[in-house]
């Protein structure tokens, strides 16, 4: 049960702490205090940004947050640290109450489950408690939640352009260092279907994936042996797991052909062969002269995986071209684009191109005698002014059943019950739109209670469960915005009530600046 | 000492483990192998590829390889995986010998340490050990040295960029999870001073750096307070090191003219005020500004901290743009930048632009009847074709002290003994360059011996020492190749004899495919 320091409580910006400090010496350390966090643009692939994103994270942070506690090592490092003139940055009776108190048994939580669709400025996790305490939460809770929420929408745009094919997670070898486990995982909550990480993999009670590498082939080649031997020792290994990587010497003339006579005796033996994998070369172009070597020996059913630095555009590019030249194969493009599987690393774990969500936790307001205090940055746009007061985010959706907003309401506010429904733009002034009762099929409040003063109050669903719940989403998402290249924008606004509240409040503070 | 399933010796891509399975039973599991890890090519940001890496990550990666050894947790996870027909993918028989032998105290390694400058397909870790075990330690390895040579090497850039002066490490809340630890150390090693991560500072035994956030400042607000109350608040508990946080309100109008009413107190009290911080709006024309008002009143020597989404083309730019607006204001440019610190958080922590380094780990050669035989993947062009057999890198320095070239030359080779060395092109026919032995200063060998059969021959220098490394080698790197945009290209070149080996093994592979 010793957690290293760099894993424990420690593990946060070092300024919450001489905030924190601060706050217990001016006796504010235990004011009540509301925290929002949310994100304010979908990640941007340059050509490409997305039009949803996909919640991830929140389970292993609530996991991080019940072992975190402010141990001795903690404080006698925070002892070693001094200002400029050599005293002393943190005071013994502060650091007592840490160790007193410096764990998240105080705080409660509202968000936004894994696996949901999830929008900019929707609050996807609130935070109230303890100023002090809930200000150290902030570094982790953007840590596990922003990358882990880059990571699940990265793998529902891949899984979209792959069209829902299997997606494997290859990613280890380039990721973070060990933040590959947390990206692994919302990889799997995203959508891809299987890890090959195999300690990640048996953490989350799900089989990891994988088969081999060019290396194994080297290496019977320099003993002296063949590329079909390699392929012989591993079908006798895994007869019923033969998927053989097939671009070692040359993909069409070695390969596929030393695949397809293994597959021949697997079959008399009574075993399915399950495939080739394409690591190198033009992956479409190779994919249907495979298809067609395979489908000639009588393997129509194997299964043909691509890797090598995919994502979604070059997915949807090698699909594309797929289409194309099938047609001048004399082939049926979809039944070559059906049997195709993904292995997709470097670009999935480490969201290259924008490999950061900028989510933020902005205190929203404190309690002063009783009352609920809004907070705000004057100095912001009105476009990043947070939005004041406890919130419930609520999902609408049409006849068709398809999400057609998202509504920031304040708490309290029982949309479901309004004949006409006022969407109110976010930051523009007199845009709004209005929904009548009768057009809208189902509105639905998108928060769950996960912690009460430190208490679990919510169930963490197994993945399955999870997962479901993102397909679930996904299915309810208009097209246009699951589009991969330049996608709809989906809605996302205010209640009048907010709204109100929230012009109210910038004003008194312009006349008070 | 029990170490979380998914940090152990399961750290790895399951290919690593079927395949060491078939090794198993082909009895090739403990046929010495050796395995290059290198890179093809430097991190590309888009416009402005970088010239050189700054090596890092190899002591935790020989803490962690240390600590993993195959347990009975780990078996039993990979005895539920089956095949397609529900067949055991691993037998028991393999299981029990990773029982028993399943760590890596029978690995060799050779290495370029921590904080060197390197460059593309010099091997940077040389592994040499029983088949099995080298191959399962790939993902590991290329999961640790990638990443941490990835953030040294922006580091490195965004220190060139800042000219030296001081840069902080804030990236931990947009990192990928807790990659951040190991991104932050990479950080240290690269170019930042210090880091914002308290936890793991206190594991480098570095101080963690840090002030307060605009949230405080809008805590003093929300509860009826001022800017300057916040202020004077901060400056009571901290007046020896007292940097505030100038852009909650307004940064010339407001924070600025407050800073300066709590400096002056400070001042009186007989404290040196730290300086402030801008984290909004025209960062180049807010730091001109905001040195002419702390000039005026005698702050000339307060600090002023740039931070929001920094990285070294924005460095670079808001530099230029100082120069410029200096002479406007009729200052003097230098001493503005010279007092300047920066705060760098995605961009470096993420690597944000090119968010992976490709490192590879090649398997290079095999023992058979006691003489190696080169592995080579025969499809690769002639430039992806590795280097065959043990090798030594060697830095040569001319006459000026600056490196000239790297050479790869074969093990037992003596360059500095030649009276003319040849620099052959590492992959083009007939190129090559020569230096009169006389033209050069130093010629330095660039590997250590890391571990012998598992057990560490060198010891691990403190980070200080690491970091002296690097300065070193920066300071001996031609400034055209530590340029930011459009570099130089350092030579990397193979010996005559690797050369003639490499030709000769491609030549034998053709004949034979």
């Amino acid at each position: 049960m010793s957690q290293k320091i760099e894993d424990g409580i420690l593990f946060t910006d070092l300024y919450q702490l001489t905030m924190a400090q601060l706050y217990y010496r001016m006796g504010l350390h235990e004011t009540p205090a509301q925290f929002d966090h949310f994100f304010r643009n979908y990640p941007d692939y340059g050509s490409h940004q997305a039009g949803f994103c996909v919640a991830a994270g929140l389970e292993w942070l609530v996991d991080w947050m019940d072992e975190a506690r402010f141990t001795q090592a903690d404080a006698d490092y925070l002892a070693t640290l001094t200002g400029n003139a050599g005293n002393r940055l943190f005071a013994d009776d502060f650091l007592d109450w840490m160790k007193a108190n410096g764990d998240f048994s105080s705080l409660s939580m509202r968000a936004i489950p894994e696996g949901r669709v999830v929008h900019p400025n929707v609050p996807l996790t609130e935070i109230e408690g303890p100023l002090a305490m809930a200000q150290i939460l902030e570094t982790a809770l953007l840590n596990k939640l922003n990358y882990a929420t880059l990571i699940a929408t990265r793998a529902a745009r891949i899984s979209q352009a792959a069209r829902g094919n299997t997606v494997l997670e290859f990613g280890m070898r380039r990721g973070h260092d060990s933040g590959v486990n947390a990206g692994g995982r919302a990889a799997i909550i995203g959508g891809a279907a299987f890890s090959s990480n195999t300690g990640l993999s048996a953490k989350m009670g799900i089989p990891a994936k994988g088969t081999h590498a060019h290396s194994m082939v080297q290496a019977f080649i320099a003993l002296g042996y063949s590329e079909l031997d390699a392929f012989q020792a591993y079908a006798d290994i895994y007869p019923d797991n033969c998927l053989l990587l097939v671009d070692t010497i040359n993909t069409l003339e070695s390969g596929v052909p030393n695949a397809i006579k293994i597959f021949e005796k697997l079959k008399k033996q009574g075993h399915r062969p399950v495939g080739v994998r394409l690591d190198s070369g033009d992956l479409a172009h190779l994919t249907v002269e495979t298809a067609k070597l395979l489908n000639s020996a009588g393997f129509a059913d194997a299964s043909i995986v691509l890797s090598n630095g995919l994502d979604e555009m070059s997915i949807l590019q090698i699909i594309s071209q797929i289409r194309e030249e099938a047609v001048q194969a004399g082939m049926d493009a979809n039944t070559i684009i059906g049997r195709m599987v993904y292995g997709v690393g470097t670009q999935l774990i480490t969201s290259n191109g924008d490999a950061a969500l900028g989510g933020v936790f902005k205190l929203v307001s404190l309690e002063k005698n009783g009352v609920w205090e809004p907070a705000i940055k004057i100095s912001e746009s009105s476009q990043k002014t947070p939005n004041p007061g406890r919130k419930t985010p609520w999902r609408i959706y049409d006849k068709r059943g398809l999400a057609t907003a998202d509504l920031i309401a304040l708490e309290g506010e029982r949309p479901q019950s309004a004949e006409k429904l006022h969407l109110h733009h976010p930051s523009i002034h007199g845009v709004s739109r209005s929904i009548q009762a009768d057009e809208v099929s189902k509105i639905e409040p998108l928060h769950a209670q996960i912690l009460e003063e430190g208490q679990k109050t919510y169930e963490f669903p197994p993945l399955e469960q999870i997962q479901a719940q993102r397909t679930a989403d996904l299915e309810r998402l208009d097209i246009g915005v699951k589009r991969i290249i330049h996608p709809h924008i989906y809605h996302v606004s205010l209640s009048k009530k907010l709204w109100d509240l929230k012009q109210e409040l910038i004003q008194k503070h312009k006349v008070k600046k």
